[in-house]
């Protein structure tokens, strides 16, 4: 079986200009990066504007293996079997991170016949957009620490500043340091720690800004510590929301590629989907459906954290109007849910898969509570059984649920025409009634609970005193009219990445609250999170090289 | 007077691939990078290998005040005047770097009427090249502590690393830290630091590779650190290089913009010039060399600093072979050489100009015996007055040094056309007999008192016990036939920084050497060499912001 990168090394790409002309953008609306990559100006959505959007397709899955169940993958499949029905379609992904890829074999730009190019590009630097938002990161960072240095004029209290630096990688060493250390002429020593980039919140007010004033306003929004008393400092009381601003000016603009079968793909921003909401840029998904008849798009993770995210605060945000969501399920997964341990996922189990079921039928009573139409998708791995395939199938004919067997890893578009005509069919029907599951005016008590029962199915909610306290200063600050942006495992519908299927009975703990008020979300921590990866004792960089040619070697 | 992003914003650029035609390249051989940037290919020079290379010139100064002596924009003068004679001409300069553009009002793209275009985007993260390097450098600090955390196969002292992480921002409070803490899941705790990414040996390294495979093998020679007997840790014991080179192949390629006067410019690359060679990429330089019958280039700080690299290590690794020599001096300076405070240049003084021709003599005899042709060019400002430009020109002709005033500010290319001619006569005399200083086969000392008497007028040289003790320790691990990088104050000929004019009798410390083996030479620290600066306590930064078009605001 070839790899990943074999197949996309094999494709004979199009000329960017020609997947723009698809797309009917006019010449001063792109710029090349490459021959084989664009940024887009923001200038044709305003040319559009009276333009009816193209209808949205959100993809999600139910909860994953560590290996994850190839969300992307039908996501670019789904998309070039819309085009190969004729739909002009547009595909909108996040951008993947270098932490990962230098630490753990698999790439986030699909896979096999279905996936985005130049996949090397897109793994490596791509086009900077990442590398901007870490520099406006640690700009921000030392802006802090040289006010404090300089005499402090609005009164940080050392110990209490929240903002951390940030590197694109996955580097454990870097969770916990002190800086500031070597005397008077150095700095004023304090505790800081570093996250992955896209775990910044900078990322998270990228994705979710409107245009570059609405991310300038929301910039100078963030708060980076507090006063001795208690008050907030934000960007705008150390003014340099203009200088970060220029910084990612660029970066904003999305990036444009093709897939394997040249459908335009949209590829920007990539956000955390636990600290943050795992979505791409609003403005990507925008322009996506403003460029195309149908734009599809993913959410990070399972419903429970990235679809609930993407539908209660990307779409209120942005205004989104999604039409049909489809729910990637992997007959390996659902087979962990049903109790098989991992290393036996590749044996047939139609009794642990019907178990397993639970945990898929969870997530279709979710995407129902949001009033949205849906499609269950099996992504096809090639250990599953026709029995396997066939107990799913009828489970969901059984309940009345529209389910299609999708192959795009193996045969790109072409095998992914019973998800698109179902997709079609149900978004030409225009049967959703999508509204957000919670109001932004409930009380964060009452935001929390919503999404707990009724997306988790807990039994109730618990708060640690660290957590009650929070929740009066957010109250004090005016704080509590956002909405809520839950970190949890993705392992699991509740906070215990143990409990695999359906856990019911079970209550929720929320540890701790971190506000992230330029993004516009309250971040509600369950369990541990983990903002900074570490790397494993053979990482995936030791076998990367460049060949005679300068082509990558090992990347994937 | 208009500033130089209004004059730069003005320019009526010309599309890059009429740039990339001026130099007859093919349409395989570049990239663009937006419209005005382009990205070029390496296989030009394969292409060009039996093409005879065009004449280079190199500009360096007297030593300059702390506000530049202009030398970046007679370069960019002097090739535009080159393009206007009707020579095809090609610019080889260094990129900026994010700190000082962000910390310090001035930029690194030339000024006024000879400036390189787009500014704006030079000025802030360009093609990425930076982004690229602070990523690959701090990807190895990743991947050593995580060595370490992993169980430290090679046995590294933690107290004995040499490799730092990296922030392409001036943040003080990085200099001194402390990573690793918070237990044994976080990883080691050990003393770091950060230094500016121009700091970095990978700039180094990627500024004096002949072509991608020789940096990797330079990559995989880098010295991270030492066990716990004193024996040496590679990149190659960690089994990265292949890692690092992959993150670095498209930074590898040259970038391609133009001049206000559409003359071809390559910016590339842009190491310190203390602990560093301060020039742009060889590759650049010969590729500039190799599509240009004038390739024009810089070096960092004065003669004593840039050139004596440029001379002694770059075109001595990269085998080049430079025609013609430019030294810019200013009225300014050599009144400030003279003894006249900053507050006081501005003021006709004719006494303490005449004093300061001392520090101007003694560069002429640097270039001397380099066995160089020379001219020196006045770099004009406003302020000079007629009569000082003339006791100037006057000097040097009674010594018979060729002189010509340049007013490329102001004029662009035309103001710099007596300097071309005299450039043009004596390339075309071919009367150099280049060779460098010093063999590197003598003895680390000798190397050093050669440098130190020949270029900078030393008595004689004292060295450290530290110092001492590292000499032995760099002789014993086979590393002493490198060229030696002098790291010491650009302000003055000697290592203390306030000796102006030309100091005589004195003795230069050498306190430490920090071996660069990956980059190929030795650095010797005189004084201290600040490798990551601070903001000061209004950083340029507060006054920038972006208009409703996107533009840039307050960047210069």
């Amino acid at each position: 079986m070839q790899t990943d990168i074999e197949i996309a090394s094999q494709v004979k790409m199009k000329p960017i200009e020609e997947i723009a002309k698809i797309l009917g953008l006019k010449e001063d609306e792109w710029e090349p990066y490459g021959k084989y990559k664009a940024k887009l100006s923001l200038a044709s959505m305003d040319r559009l504007k009276e333009r009816e959007d193209g209808k949205l397709i959100l993809v999600t899955s139910i909860n994953p293996t560590p290996a994850g169940e190839g969300k992307s993958t039908v996501t670019v499949g789904l998309g070039q079997a819309l085009h190969k029905m004729g739909k002009k379609s547009v595909i909108a992904l996040r951008e993947p991170s270098l932490g990962p890829t230098m630490g753990i074999k698999g790439g986030a730009t699909g896979g096999g016949y279905s996936q985005v190019v130049p996949m090397e590009d897109i793994n490596l630097h791509f086009t900077g957009d990442i590398h901007a938002i870490t520099t406006a990161n640690n700009a921000l960072s030392a802006f802090i620490d040289n006010h404090i240095f300089q005499g402090n004029e609005c009164g940080i209290d050392a110990r209490r500043i929240v903002w951390k630096r940030v590197v694109d990688l996955n580097d454990r060493a870097l969770r916990q340091v002190i800086v500031g250390l070597g005397g008077v002429k150095q700095g004023v020593p304090r505790e800081d720690g570093f996250n992955i980039t896209v775990a910044s919140e900078i990322m998270a007010i990228f994705c979710l800004a409107k245009d570059l004033q609405d991310m300038r306003t929301r910039l100078s929004k963030i708060v980076v510590g507090y006063t001795g008393d208690g008050s907030p400092v934000t960007v705008a009381d150390l003014g340099v929301e203009g200088a970060l601003t220029l910084l990612l000016k660029d970066a904003l603009m999305p990036n444009l590629v093709q897939t394997v079968e040249h459908t335009p793909a949209i590829i920007h921003g990539g956000p955390f989907a636990n600290i943050a909401h795992g979505c791409n840029s609003l403005i990507a998904t925008k322009m996506a459906s403003k460029l195309g008849d149908y734009a599809v798009t993913e959410a990070g993770f399972g419903a429970d954290l990235g679809a609930e995210k993407f539908l209660n605060i990307k779409a209120r945000m942005g205004e989104l109007d999604p039409k049909v969501v489809v729910i990637v399920a992997t007959i390996r997964a659902l087979k962990m849910h049903g109790g098989v341990p991992q290393t036996d996922l590749k044996e047939e189990n139609i009794q642990a898969l019907h178990e397993g079921m639970a945990n898929l039928e969870k997530h279709i009573e979710t995407i129902q509570s949001f009033g949205l139409p849906f499609v269950v998708a099996i992504n096809r791995f090639v250990t599953d059984t026709d029995q396997e395939v066939n107990a799913l199938k009828t489970w969901c004919s059984e309940r009345g649920v529209k389910v299609a067997l999708t192959e795009v890893w193996e045969h790109g578009g072409a095998g992914g025409m019973e998800l698109a005509n179902q997709v079609v069919a149900l978004a030409e029907q225009d049967s959703s009634s999508f509204q957000p599951l919670y109001h932004v005016k409930d009380t964060i008590q009452d935001k929390i609970a919503c999404i707990a029962k009724k997306v988790y199915g807990a039994k109730n909610v618990n708060y640690t005193a660290l957590a009650k306290q929070q929740i009066e200063e957010i109250e004090a600050n005016g704080w509590s009219d956002l909405p809520v942006c839950m970190a949890k495992t993705q392992y699991s519908l509740s906070d215990d990445p143990k409990k695999l299927g359906r856990p019911v009975d079970f209550t929720l703990t929320v540890s701790e609250f971190r506000p992230s008020i330029g993004a516009g979300f309250l971040v509600a921590l369950t369990g541990d999170v983990l903002t900074m990866p570490g790397l494993s004792k053979q990482p995936a960089a030791l076998k990367m090289d460049v060949d005679d040619h300068g082509r990558a070697i090992g990347l994937f």
